[in-house]
């Protein structure tokens, strides 16, 4: 087995980014991205727990830790199968096409890899977006000294939910079941609908609370 | 001589991040993000040069490279950098404040260290800012098949030029040096001109080729 991407140095991550290798690439980035944010979040809870000026935000700053921890061990492991589900897609255009029944098997198994290819951003853009709803509570009521950090992991967020869509949609182009292409656009305009707003408005309240002491 | 942060495997780098130690912090993450986005600006040259199809894009794609892996480098180096401006403030803090000579000693040495912990994060923000103009080349006459990669570039220095600025601003809050304050928000303030602006339209300068063939 292979040496997975996310156990290779930073250096080396980024090495094998910029190269013209296959893999990784920019769905891998922008579930990198949304683990920098989640890290973030944990960070200030953990910064906030066990700090008698805090005592009040404990239990809260403990429940959102638990959160931010499951969504960066899941962003983390997107990041790995994006690597994967382009291999699998690589691997199905490469398929044999001599005789009809080849072509057909071709056909199917890279329809299928798309839908693979779509659901590792899909689920990446979902777990970044999961991030947002955890800010409030951290930048208003976790260490002020820190407060800068949940501003990061607002912006690194927003970048992942972007960026993961990106990924998305230019899957999409290729499938062909009408379906499912509906479903998940419909999800992805979910996803984006108020999102620019949102990401503003806890800027500001990061802002509001940098300043505030 | 301690281990770089951004020689850890990138899991260990993000347990590190989600931890309450000390470093690293927003500001590294800020500049790894800018990091991932000049790489993957690399990623789409080198995924241009050598091919037929892209022959005539090849010098200018060559040219941007050049400037990408000097950025990325710049960017990666800037994360380490940061963890180096936060030790050395938290050793200025740590400084005696017994006699008035110690008063005024340790003052200034927050005072000089606030400066660096400024720099760097202004660093980063022109090094991520820097990104951009690289872009449009790209997303118009690179590899089509990695467009979307661009777009991913684009979220990702945009995330790490507003998470840079916000470091900046958290220094700035405590920094006693009027003029030099004054240069700082005037840089930021050009930094931040038009950004919004300037990272839609190259959005869509990227949809607008994904949706191109």
């Amino acid at each position: 087995m292979e040496q997975r991407t996310i156990d290779t140095t930073v250096v080396a991550y980024l090495d094998a980014l910029a190269s013209g290798a296959p893999t990784p690439g920019g769905g891998g980035a922008a579930a990198l991205a949304g683990a920098m944010a989640a890290a973030l979040i944990s960070m200030v809870c953990n910064l906030t727990i066990g700090k008698q000026r805090y005592a009040e935000a404990e239990d809260e700053m403990r429940a959102v830790l638990d959160r931010s921890e499951t969504l960066r061990a899941e962003l983390t492991q997107l990041a790995e199968d994006d690597v994967a589900a382009f291999n699998r897609l690589s691997a199905a255009y490469k398929l044999p096409r001599v005789t009809e029944a080849d072509i057909a098997i071709r056909r199917d198994a890279i329809q299928e890899a798309l839908k693979r290819a779509t659901e590792v951003p899909l689920r990446t853009a979902r777990a970044a977006a999961a991030i947002l709803p955890l800010c409030p509570p951290v930048a208003e009521r976790g260490n002020q000294a820190a407060v800068s950090d949940v501003g990061v992991a607002v912006q690194l967020a927003h970048a992942a939910i972007r960026s993961a869509l990106l990924n998305v949609e230019i899957n999409l182009r290729t499938l062909n079941d009408p379906l499912y292409v509906r479903q998940v656009r419909n999800e992805v305009a979910r996803l984006t609908e108020g999102l620019a707003t949102e990401v503003e408005r806890l800027d500001a309240l990061v802002m509001q609370r940098l300043r505030a002491e």
